[in-house]
């Protein structure tokens, strides 16, 4: 059987420096966003320079291309090639684009070398650099080849996610504000006090939001057993809205979790008081308004065709949706493409025509 | 951690008759070797046609290129566009190359789906259809990107082997004559005194074989823990005559086991009682000479590049070379590039000068 396993996710560590080379590795392979080279006026360089086996990458949909990555992996075995692999692990330094690639190299290298994340952004580190997934995209169909690899260490190391700018951190609300719904647990009602804002608000709550995500991976490693979809809250509609708006991850899943809890409410699921709670959840605490009505239409071909393409559909005819009954307590349930292309009819994501 | 985990290896399924498309599951995807077609005058014709969804290749190297790979998985997501990835297996139909693509594809199309193996060569019968490993080279650098990928159930189905020119059974014997050595069960004393010759005598004990095998790697499927190591027997110096004078795989072994069984004499490990009946056995139960004093000698650099590629070496300068202590007693040790060097003049491989 393929992977039919128990996986151990590694450790995942907090800090306000830059994570010390020799403790990472500084002879392990390091795959990192060549835009770090001069951020904040290259305040990272001369740490770039701890790691001697560096591989610059352009991050980006580009670089999660399966038709490059036969080139790269030629490059990388060539900048290899002096050193033992039984030793080597590969160290995953950028946003999400960069720890797919990397991840998925690690993955395959040799049959499998150790990983480690170093996220860069804001949105990889409150979810991509965890949980084990990697992708490749096949043309325009997007994370069609991949595999799970959990890295060995993450390394949240605020003085790299300080250096993105501001608007970096509302995108991140999208996958905070995702989880807190999730979760519901005794660290969201200190979320919704807090006086923190902006970077200050998302690096406190960090480190509860990754804990949840390791809590479900924990339970459904390799999706098998439905868990672990629930981490898919706001994302159905998000991913088609990330691609036909080009709308960024973070604030496609806010959008997401708009459509989620409507259609909570429309299906009986949540009540009234409880959907009015959440929506000013997002509002308040986040700023996530509600854009439905300033986005343009999607005619219902592309609607379809966009939601068919979703790696969690079960069947053809039908995808599995999160929904809501309360303040952390989703509930996934299979809906026919039919009934979503309704609701997003009724919600005025696509025209009613 | 990357599959830090218990692995689990499916069933081995010996039947004389073709499997069952229904039973091998006839909605699955069918890679196969696209000269299966008209081997036999045909005789398989009727029964891949049980599979409609198929996918031929043209097996050998060039189908394990990994600049090929995108390509193909292009072609494979349009033919696979219909169906529910989740319910979506992959059998593979071939020998060894065909296994490793289709290996390889199954275990990271939509971050893994299951895998069968219908082994169609004898090689692959014994051995690459079992115990989960798969390869891709990258350009002449040979199986540097796998995975592990444990096979839900493999056929070994003797209508299928036995389509086979009787020359493919003696490569097939270099594999059965390693496995037997390495093991020295009860088996091998029936495997001795057997009557039986040819394609019978490899099917007789083909699933013996194959039980030792699934045995070792049970107790060591990442290849952690030195264990799997033993199966690499013969295989150090048979990679290397393999890819030097172009030998079929299972008698570049045959010559690898000889090596191995003169250098673990040579270095006290086996006494020369024994050494000359395992010379024997190769000999007479399976008519596997010692060719070295045909073969053309090897130059020094060519000899250690070639090692040097070996995925086993656990550093640079050095290789995991499996010995013999005695018939069932194999012991792997750290050897140095020159001690191999030296032996391989020694025993008349590489030139003294």
């Amino acid at each position: 059987m393929f992977q039919d396993t128990v996986s151990e996710q590694g450790a995942v560590i907090h800090m306000e420096s830059l994570p010390d080379p020799k403790e990472v590795g500084a002879g392990n392979l390091l795959i990192y966003d060549e835009v770090l080279e001069s951020v904040g006026a290259g305040a990272l360089s001369g740490w770039l320079a701890g790691f001697p086996v560096r591989y610059p990458v352009q991050a980006g949909e580009s670089l999660k291309d399966l038709a490059g990555f036969p080139r790269h992996v030629e490059k990388l075995l060539t900048l290899l090639a002096p050193l033992p692999a039984s030793q080597l692990a590969v160290v995953a330094l950028g946003g999400g684009s960069v720890g797919d690639f990397a991840g998925f190299f690690a993955s395959v290298f040799k049959r499998g070398v150790s990983l480690m994340q170093i996220p860069s952004t804001w949105l990889a580190a409150i979810d991509s650099a965890h949980g084990g997934k990697n992708a490749l995209n096949v043309g325009l169909m997007k994370n069609q080849i991949g595999t799970y690899c959990f890295a060995k260490r993450v390394y949240l190391s605020r003085a790299i996610l300080a250096l993105q700018p501001e608007e970096r951190v509302r995108e991140a609300f999208g996958e905070l504000a995702k989880t807190a719904i999730l979760d519901g647990g005794a660290w969201v009602k200190e979320l919704i006090e807090s006086p923190l804002t902006g970077g200050e608000l998302l690096w406190r709550f960090l480190f509860d939001a990754v804990s949840v995500k390791g809590r479900v991976v924990a339970k459904d490693p390799f999706e098998r057993l439905g868990v672990r979809q629930t981490l898919n809250l706001g994302h159905t509609i998000g991913h088609v809205l990330e691609t036909v708006h080009a709308l960024p991850h973070g604030l496609a899943v806010a959008q997401g979790l708009y459509f989620a809890l409507n259609f909570s409410l429309e299906r009986g699921l949540l009540p009234i008081a409880e959907h009015q709670h959440l929506l000013d959840f997002l509002r308040d605490r986040f700023a996530l308004d509600d854009r439905v009505a300033a986005l343009q239409k999607i005619p219902p071909p592309q609607f379809l065709s966009l939601l068919t393409q979703d790696k969690k559909r079960s069947t053809s005819t039908a995808v599995r949706f999160v929904f809501l009954r309360a303040l952390g307590r989703p509930e996934v349930a299979e809906v026919s493409l039919s009934e979503l292309l309704n609701e997003a009819i009724r919600q005025g994501y696509v025209p009613n025509s």
